[in-house]
């Protein structure tokens, strides 16, 4: 098969009038010549950071939306899944990613369960760490989240760390913040990328360091705008990523959206496509062509290098996305999970009102981190309730794992005049988190989230609407168009409902995340992050 | 008077601790010592280009806001009045700006009026300008929109910048996309500063033929996000501005909030206090102090230089602001005006319906570009009206000056489903602009407005809510925080009536910006962008 255009060289970095020549799936020869096509033919684009999971969509469906936006393969650190069910988990990833075109390689996840102060659904151990790092479709070990474990030497953090080195296989980081010695000791000890500086400055420091910045642009935190004048800099220590994916962000668009933003910004586009898809490819030695003689036939059709609209992708020598459809169907999903949760009832979640101070968690919209706000509670007798007058609504956490008693405490922050929304998506063990105006209301949302064995739901005043993510109860098997509509559907519900959260969901499901401070709660109650220990209820 | 904390030296690049002394308005030393004060004293933050008409407040009242967020000089273009008002309008801002402390330099403006395809309040000729550019408060000549002027070699665009240049007065740019051979002429007639880059890449270019380009953060564009990288590469070459500022942006802060935000992006203080100060007084040789021995004692007291709170501002060696008070009063303003519109009844804006296509301008939320709608009417007969299933409203534009009769058009992309609003302010005539879903709403709304000789209203079931700007019909002698609040309330109200738009009103007044492409509205009727004509209402 011969198909004609212009040739975008990204090794001589030229383009110039040709065509490939495919055979089976392999780029049998690249050739000039002359030809009246208007296309322009290039290797297809990679993301070197994601979480499938954020999309709520198994591998295989996210694989459906990314091929029409140019994705040819993606760097995938199934960390969610592992929270949950362990190895079995990254199996599933790895066996439902197999069976559609788009390349899913995979990292080993390198920090479950997140934190001992919380119950996970899973560990994975030395053992474990060793078995995953074996397998052809795992390249890496994934973010090293524990930077103080790294840095104070911690014994099966530096033995984690050996291990993939041993394998050949590289170290990613995750160290926000982290600058000068720390920072040299975290890359001494082998790890090599980052994709949370801060500030422009630290990325430049890392960088100088000896590392390489995935510059990231998700659901969950962008940093385009302030990093992309690294590429003018440093284009051989750059990626790029998206970390977290929602629904609907990710109907609309992917790698593609950040080649044409650099476009716009005037940078060249041999060094765009440098850090979109050769520094990936060598970085983690994937197995994707880049339109060399030789090379796997995974390219994508746009119709100029100046618009770079995709006009189809092809993986493997196949026509995957003709600009319409999409060549492949998903496959059969055999749901695999982790649920054991019973259902609670109002007296699970009430509070005694006593005279004194309540620590409340302060959200703030579209940051992980909280603050605390300290609610001075008059007399003391009956039930504490929801003040929605003040905005101080219930938090309620219930362990999906062991079916403990559910942990309660307030927030203030989410605006709701009246109801409960409730998910099994909370970071980082998933456990299934609520927020709500009536203790009725919560216990319903969490009920029915248990019903589901894991999802999203809203209630109020007796209706509820709802998200099965029947998959490890954080992901689902349908198409992504029709999640991002039932998403937004739920998101315009909760807003309706007086919140003022741009993205009340994912602000939920970071009000666990006990690592990133001021205030959380886990399922095991009211958790101070700058002291590292559990505090009451009341100060 | 002396003053102690620690000394930002900008000159010196150093922080140390010391104090300054003041005498009368002068810096008359700046030494030394050892002090406990953890305080930081720095010179004051410049605007480097702003129209101060688009914040509806007049100089003095300005002035009261900006000197909160430490700003001591703004380097501002009175383009919007001179279009109302002429020289007597740029002599209204001189001399009220001058009763209030903030340090006002003025443009001359070159481009009045903008097109000859509308009814302009004033000409400024040759003569006007000459007049203007030997005051002492007039420091350059302003932004010479008429690049393809420049390019073609006009006489009297030529004749303008060199009048400029015999005084030694700069000439400011004005070049959205105008690049190679064309950007060298541009400069060669003498042009030194641009904010108008579309891309980085532009604006690099635009450096590396001799431009100083001035980042833009405004209630318009903002530009920040791409450009700030030209600060590692050339902080020479660079200023900051805003060129826009609507009253509740500026009520949240100023340049101050660029220098946070280039602080968090970790570049170095003093290259960022060269762009916010330094170069601004020296390209445009501004009497502003830059804490030297000797200098006009005009400068701020921040918490800290990472942080960089303003807690104090300083001009001519008085306190201005106190961290809590403004010191001065705004003086009794005397409205100037130009405007000589009488009412309108439904007759003057009905339209014959033809069978046939009518062209219907197609706005696009947040930008000043407009499309072509093409509206098919399958009968003829009686009067054509609104439809705002399909939202179809029509837009009307009253002629203020000569009250001749108004232009009638259709316009898509406000939503409103009933009521109409309308507005004074309108770029760059400020004729008066209504968009409605019916005839009455819209003659009420346009009344209202000549009845008040200016401001902005909006109609909805005969009930009107209205901000009078009785100085030139674009300006009002109120404090930004009723500003701010008033205009908050009009934007709400033309929301709640269906109107998607981020900002409607700014949308409104960029409807009659005959300059921007493609499909706009002037007085005199519908007016093609790209062939720079007249067109019909109908096909």
């Amino acid at each position: 098969m011969k198909i004609s255009g212009y040739i975008i060289d990204l090794f001589k970095k030229e383009i110039y009038k040709g065509c490939i020549k495919i055979k089976e799936n392999i780029i049998e020869d690249v050739v000039i010549e002359n030809n009246s096509e208007e296309r322009y033919i290039v290797a297809g684009l990679i993301d070197s950071h994601i979480h499938i999971e954020s999309s709520m969509l198994v591998p295989s469906r996210f694989a459906e939306a990314a091929v029409k936006h140019g994705t040819v393969a993606v760097v995938c650190d199934p960390h969610e899944i592992a929270n949950v069910l362990g190895t079995d988990g990254v199996e599933f990833m790895i066996d439902n990613g197999r069976k559609v075109p788009l390349k899913f390689f995979f990292g080993a996840p390198s920090c479950v369960p997140a934190t001992s102060f919380e119950e996970s659904g899973a560990k994975i151990g030395i053992r474990e760490l060793r078995k995953l790092l074996a397998k052809d479709e795992v390249k890496y070990l994934s973010e090293m989240m524990n930077f103080p474990g790294v840095i104070n030497d911690d014994r099966e953090v530096i033995r984690k760390i050996k291990i993939a080195k041993e394998m050949n296989k590289p170290v990613d980081g995750h160290a926000p913040g982290l600058r000068g010695e720390k920072l040299e000791i975290y890359i001494r000890a082998g790890i090599s990328t980052d994709h949370e500086s801060i500030s422009l400055e630290e990325a430049r420091e890392k960088i100088e360091m000896g590392m390489k910045i995935q510059i990231r642009e998700g659901s969950a935190a962008r940093s385009l705008d302030s990093m992309h004048c690294l590429l003018a800099e440093n284009p051989e220590k750059l990626m790029l990523c998206s970390d977290d994916l929602h629904p609907e962000m990710l109907e609309k668009g992917h790698i593609n959206l950040l080649v044409k933003r650099l476009l716009a910004l005037g940078y060249d586009i041999f060094d765009i496509l440098r850090i979109a898809i050769v520094n990936p490819v060598e970085h983690y030695g994937l197995d994707a062509g880049m339109l060399r003689k030789g090379d796997k036939a995974d390219f994508i059709v746009i119709d100029n290098p100046a618009e770079f609209n995709v006009e189809e992708t092809w993986i493997e020598g196949k026509k995957v996305y003709d600009g319409k459809n999409v060549s492949f169907e998903s496959p059969v999903v055999r749901p695999v999970n982790n649920f054991n949760s019973g259902i609670i009832n109002g007296d699970d979640i009430a509070v005694r009102q006593k005279k004194g101070k309540v620590r409340v968690i302060d959200a703030v919209d579209g940051e992980l981190v909280t603050g605390t706000y300290e609610w001075t509670i008059p007399g003391a007798g009956g039930m504490l309730k929801c003040d929605t007058g003040k905005d101080i609504l219930k938090i309620v956490v219930k362990d999906r794992y062991k079916d403990s008693d559910p942990a309660v405490a307030f927030i203030r922050g989410f605006g709701l005049k009246s109801g409960a929304f409730a998910s099994s998506v909370a970071h980082d063990s998933h456990n299934i988190i609520a927020v709500g105006a009536d203790d009725l209301s919560i216990c319903t949302a969490i009920n029915r989230i248990v019903d589901m064995k894991g999802g999203l739901v809203v209630c109020n005043k007796g209706d509820c609407s709802e998200i099965q993510l029947e998959v490890g109860g954080i992901m689902s098997d349908v198409p992504c168009g029709t999640m991002a509509e039932k998403y937004k559907k739920l998101t315009d519900l909760v807003q309706d409902m007086g919140c003022k959260l741009k993205s009340p969901f994912m602000t939920l499901s970071f009000m666990a995340l006990l690592v990133i401070p001021e205030l959380k709660i886990s399922d095991k109650g009211l958790f101070d992050g700058n002291k590292f220990e559990f505090v009451g209820l009341y100060i």
